[in-house]
């Protein structure tokens, strides 16, 4: 199975962007997992925020293809451990051979329609972060699931 | 109103102590933020994570002052909204002059003596972080809900 991260917006930190593609390479050590860009909106300062997610959404299905599992990454969706998320991500590598996508909306979150469309919802925290420290908190889970399913102490350490 | 960051162990990433004095950085702008760093224990290799825990409560307990609010960031504690996290945070600064005293366990978490200890007890999420990335959510927490409470847009964009 291959793992796939949709996610909204360039990453302007440095940092951020050393810590992801850290944990991007050590996942793929494991497990093929891929970062889809979405560029962020040109001229967004003259929509407003449900234009703005409208328009992200019509980006996101784009890259979107069939037999493709979809999670929508949304602070109201279902809150889950990280144990209980590692066996969500077994489950769906045992059951399916469809590549798991995860969706992670930008600074103002997914559409409802995205949502709607997704077949599961996984919450992260109830908090609100910026769209930068929520992709390396979505990779960094990731890398600790996959490192739980093959029994790399990570997660025990 | 003080705010204190008690946390254990020294942060190896360069990166995450870049972002994490940014933050201390920016926050400080609007109020005085203190971190307080406890090294990681020697030899706890030799120790059960129940006796590391011990240890380390101890050192923070060394740490704490009279006159202080305790709030333990812990996994099982009461999940906030950062909206809610910043009322709790505001109501804390009209109500008392003390200081208001964050603290941030090691790899294997707090001591149920410290957790029982803490007047409050504030999860950011089900999950479990690496406690670099914890530390790093955090302080970005904080500088949220005070950019909150002081009408900062920062939480908006």
């Amino acid at each position: 199975m291959v793992i796939k991260i949709i996610c909204v917006g360039k990453i302007r930190s440095n940092e951020i962007k050393i810590l992801i593609n850290s944990y991007l390479k050590k996942t793929n050590r494991f497990c093929p997992l891929e970062f889809v860009e979405i560029p962020d909106l040109k001229n967004s300062k003259n929509l407003s925020i449900n234009q703005i997610k409208l328009e992200e959404s019509k980006l996101i299905f784009n890259k979107l293809k069939n037999n493709e599992i979809i999670v929508a990454l949304d602070e109201n969706g279902e809150q889950l451990s990280s144990i209980d998320f590692s066996n969500f991500i077994k489950k769906k590598m045992i059951t399916s051979t469809k590549t798991l996508v995860f969706i992670l909306g930008g600074a103002y979150g997914l559409s409802k329609s995205l949502k709607d469309f997704s077949t599961f919802k996984i919450s992260f925290s109830k908090m609100t972060f910026s769209h930068e420290i929520a992709r390396l908190i979505a990779i960094e889970q990731i890398f600790r699931a996959i490192t739980i399913i093959n029994n790399h102490p990570y997660h025990n350490k």
